[in-house]
């Protein structure tokens, strides 16, 4: 039998971070699809929008109206999944229906006063303004609430419903599900080999060097081991960090030019405006501000949906919902990929 | 302040089969939706297909010719994400970096010889067939592999590339995560309790009520008090039963009953071929026939992505992936919706 090669041979590849394994059948890029193709993003998008509540100027729903802001512009979301207040649930009768209290707050930050712009088209100055927003918010209301997520979702096949370029920020008194596991994986972690995961993590990474994707003097972007979406991307400090409050000057400039360099590189994959859902995860804040976080490290999580076109995403589906996530392209090969895109976007590449 | 109402107020509920909690937001039922819309389900689909690889009597892409079959029929999947062999991966040199081997086989089992037809428009006797196909499926692959997982993607936007009535079957030599999640839980209640945590909870719902959607003699259908999709729900026997292959011919044609009814509802609430994601869950085969696994209980979920209309599904994204998983209609309100809607298929009503 021939020997194992991992991308040519089925395996199973373990997230210790998750504490999950991930299937990958590199076999299966063979495959053909005759299954639902996506529309490709708007391109087209007016630059104001009258009607567009997310624009400078414009009224929201709840008739408040927006300054005529020319930065970023952050306010509270007219429709929150969170309230800050409300009657909490009891305590519950029965092990199978336990319930708990969840209080929270909503707040949409729009990146940019125009809506044709992006991330990767903005100025690495624009850039570095949201990251100083999403700092401030992280102590804000880190102050009062245990989890502070702040998320953006792009694009409309991720449940965008607005084009404008904005990101959201929940925060809530608990610490939702995936905070919990990888707050147990990295305490365990940590305890076992004394060193912080994803510190230890990164270090391999820069010596086994086949799944970077881009690095700089403080940050380093893997298309991690065992990633689950295609092109799905895991963002890491060089330094031990445990919160993006606790950035200095210069790593929040390093890090708006690998965000900048990455969205250009996934824009220029299949020449649309590449959908993803990405986030932040570092240390928990509120009560937890007293304790020993050390085990945590700041990352940044890019979600990409889209495999083999700007209209063919992975589907996450049956066997991934019931079982366990699949995927064909290895992590190596994806790296690779990402890793040759050139750096300058293709809307404002010379020709 | 008012007092506490499930189906007012904002909460997270306890999912004790994995472990894990969800937001309830019901206060956000009133949010406008300017976002992505689906294609609705193509409903002209033709009885028979000449190029259709599911269809009797054609041509797989491998070349092998379908018999002219009159019932179920069932083959090796063309584009095996599992192979029956292959080189493993040898063992891993750091904790960071864990492959384990996996191998399986991935079958397709379609449902009846039409294209036009789906699982609810099917007689009884004909959804028996396919249970029985199922429960045979389970015996044969469980004698060798650890895991069958039996699932259907129905719909386009559920990734299901091919109209034709059909269920997968992927049979692994590993457990997968969602399975070994739930070995977990059900195994400690046990312990704990004394009882499998799922009879139990089916007792309750029978006490409570206000979740069921459909039962009979021996089975009961509920939104489960944990449901993340809007309109998911759990089909559960009454009596315990550790695996598919247990069920008596009384329960395997009840099984049919509600499976029929449930399906026919979901399509009556919009007036569409119903997407969704289905599967089974039972005690683990292969080696895991020689242990006592009473603690676990057999039992089927669907997870249907619409929420609002045939073209609006539940995003499950930005905050979903990151953090916890969300919703806005409460169990309790979905179960409702469902237990009102009619038994008599809308195509098959009489006008
Ligand atoms: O084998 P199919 O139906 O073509 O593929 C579908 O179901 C599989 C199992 O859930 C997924 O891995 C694929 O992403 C999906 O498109
Ligand atoms: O608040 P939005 O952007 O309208 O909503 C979007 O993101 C939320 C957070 O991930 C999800 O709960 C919604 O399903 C999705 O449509």
């Amino acid at each position: 039998m021939a020997s194992f090669d991992a991308n040519e041979h089925q395996h199973n590849r373990y997230n210790p971070l998750k504490d999950e394994w991930v299937l990958v059948s590199p076999h299966r890029m063979k495959r053909p699809w005759s299954g639902q193709v996506e529309k490709p993003p708007i391109e087209n998008i007016p630059r104001h929008d009258p009607k567009n509540p997310l624009c400078p100027g414009n009224t929201r729903p709840n008739g408040k109206v927006n300054p005529n802001y020319e930065s970023t512009f952050t306010f509270d979301n007219d429709f929150p999944a969170l309230l800050q207040e409300g009657p909490a649930p009891g305590p519950s009768d029965h092990p199978l229906f336990k319930a708990s209290p969840a209080n929270g707050t909503c707040q949409v930050v729009c990146f940019h006063p125009w809506s044709d712009i992006t991330l990767p088209l903005m100025s690495i100055k624009e850039i570095r303004t949201v990251i100083d927003k999403w700092a401030e918010l992280m102590v804000d209301l880190g102050k009062k609430y245990t989890w502070v997520q702040i998320f953006e979702n792009r694009g409309a096949i991720m449940g965008c419903s607005n084009p404008h370029p904005h990101c959201q920020v929940w925060a809530s008194s608990f610490l939702p599900n995936e905070p919990r596991v990888k707050d147990r994986t990295q305490r365990e972690y940590y305890t076992k080999h004394g060193t912080p995961m994803l510190v230890e993590y990164a270090k391999m990474e820069v010596q086994k060097k086949d799944r970077i994707v881009l690095a700089n003097a403080d940050w380093l972007c893997v298309v991690p081991y065992w990633a689950v979406w295609p092109y799905e991307t895991l963002v890491l400090p060089l330094r031990h960090i445990l919160r993006l409050q606790d950035l200095t000057d210069d790593e929040k400039n390093s890090l708006a030019d690998i965000m900048k360099r990455l969205l250009t590189k996934y824009d220029n994959m299949f020449q649309v405006s590449f959908p993803y859902s990405m986030g932040w995860h570092g240390a928990p804040t509120g009560e937890h501000y007293n304790e020993d976080q050390s085990h945590w490290q700041l990352h940044a999580m890019y979600y990409p949906p889209l495999l083999r076109s700007a209209t063919v995403k992975k589907f996450m589906v049956g066997y991934e919902m019931l079982a366990t996530s699949q995927r064909d392209l290895t992590a190596e090969q994806a790296a690779e990929k990402l890793r040759n895109l050139p750096d300058v976007h293709y809307k404002q590449a010379e020709t």
